[in-house]
């Protein structure tokens, strides 16, 4: 099986209070693809302009990810520049430029199979939703989001919702979204709009599932150094989808290691600039983290 | 073995956004000699006044907590106020009323002996130190402080941890000692000053273990409802200690589910206010929320 990730491609200029880079690969289907690229086959769906180095799209096809669906238009690549308070918490946004990405209806390439896992990484839900109403899938569906959708999208947001298995989402997204400060009571709240699991992600404090009721519960991958959390997020979305594409079967144990894998791979990306940096990891990267979190954390 | 403690006895009244209580029973040897009283006898070593209600001395002895080192001097017993913020993350002190605490030079008591293992519940310093002195404990010495002790008692603290083995503080005490933001920093600032072993504890967010290196973390056991966060950490230290007491020999593994069942004693603690409400609490209940814990976390 594959998994088919949806999301923005992008040139970030990202400043931090120790260094700044200028149009470095970003966008949330770069970092989710590169990131489930480590446990499966994938068809990223977005588009760039005509100013998107080829290196980048080399880089990503060496990874076993199919640009089949990535659209490459006449005109500039999505841009988004921010800059990052001390404790590397927050990122303003100082400019975003949709550019190629304005009015973008994407067509579905060939390659792409209804039977396909899916992932609906962050971006504008009326996107989601259009993709999901194209492909139609009879996989797994996980949709991700950001806190601007809950702002503004809300309503497209909360009908989309209804129609995937697995929501993610961060402690303050969700509190946002349900307007409960509580986590158990937000996390109630989204279960009553739709999705069967939601993981509730707390940064380096690690992640919640909720299905039902809480059922899983782990810390973060201790990351000594971060020097860049852009795309943490879309990463260990494309991390949880990929390992569990890349398994047989669903099992709450699968869907476990799933969030495991994904605060892993969030950790190396959190560690480099760019999404260019989870290029570096290798396989035994990520085994290694594995097994040292798993001795970490037994008891 | 035994365990032995010494802290504070204490009248508190605490005030949240939901509720105020007067004179409830707490102070640090209190909630750490009922903790670890789960798990091996215990001498707790304090001074109440005169005033501090039979029934909790009554009820401390029903529950294995040697009273010999209590000393019950005329006088009022020591008294706290505090009022916590709205989200519980703060308590702001209102008064503090030494009383029969001024000046208190504990007598050691003939049941304690060398060979027990000592707890430094949250209590000055110095206090914490002469009776270190008067023990010359052969144990396992474990030490626990407050943001309070290391503004005004520094140079005593810092002096204190070269003597013991394990050192317990909150990651906001952490920062505060080590001047270090990162606690990976912080942690190792600590352990170049003393303790073998140091725990970081994160409130709802786990806590980690350090040894030279970060060689364990958790996550805090989930409480759906906190009604009053005092004496958490006391209860936490209380339990670590009283399970590393009740077992033949210390090793990684005891000190794992040391950690995790001091976690489980401080979500007993945060749900009630007063340290009676431990008393509500049975085997079979810590044992179900190990029991509990340890499925939410497997992977």
């Amino acid at each position: 099986m594959k998994l088919t990730v949806i999301g923005s491609a992008a040139l970030d200029s990202i400043e931090t209070s120790r260094a700044a880079h200028r149009d470095i690969l970003g966008g949330s289907s770069v970092y989710a693809s590169m990131s489930a690229s480590f446990f499966t086959p994938v068809n990223l769906i977005s588009i760039v302009g005509s100013d998107f180095p080829k290196r980048h799209s080399e880089m990503l096809r060496s990874r076993n990810v199919d640009l089949s669906g990535l659209e490459v238009k006449e005109g500039r690549t999505f841009r988004w520049k921010a800059r990052y308070d001390k404790e590397l918490s927050y990122a303003r946004t100082l400019r975003t430029e949709l550019n190629v990405f304005e009015g973008f209806r994407p067509l579905v390439p060939q390659i792409v199979s209804r039977k396909d896992n899916l992932l609906l990484a962050n971006i504008d839900p009326e996107l989601q939703s259009y993709i999901f109403h194209r492909i139609k899938p009879n996989g797994i569906v996980a949709c991700d989001t950001m806190n601007l959708w809950i702002e503004i999208r809300r309503k497209e947001l909360l009908k989309l919702l209804k129609k995937v298995d697995i929501f993610l989402l961060n402690d303050a997204e969700a509190r946002q979204l349900s307007g409960e400060k509580d986590l158990f009571l937000a996390a109630k709240y989204i279960l009553s709009k739709g999705a069967n699991m939601l993981i509730i992600k707390k940064g380096e404090n690690g992640s919640l599932l909720f299905s039902k009721e809480l059922s899983f519960l782990t810390p973060a991958y201790p990351v000594k150094k971060v020097s860049d959390p852009t795309g943490a997020g879309d990463t260990f979305a494309g991390a949880m989808l990929g390992y569990i594409t890349g398994r047989k079967k669903m099992s709450p144990e699968v869907l476990r290691r799933a969030i495991v894998y994904g605060s892993i791979m969030a950790s190396f990306a959190v560690e480099r600039f760019s999404a260019e940096g989870l290029a570096r990891v290798t396989r035994a990267d990520v085994k290694a983290r594995y097994e040292r979190f798993k001795k970490l954390t037994r008891f």
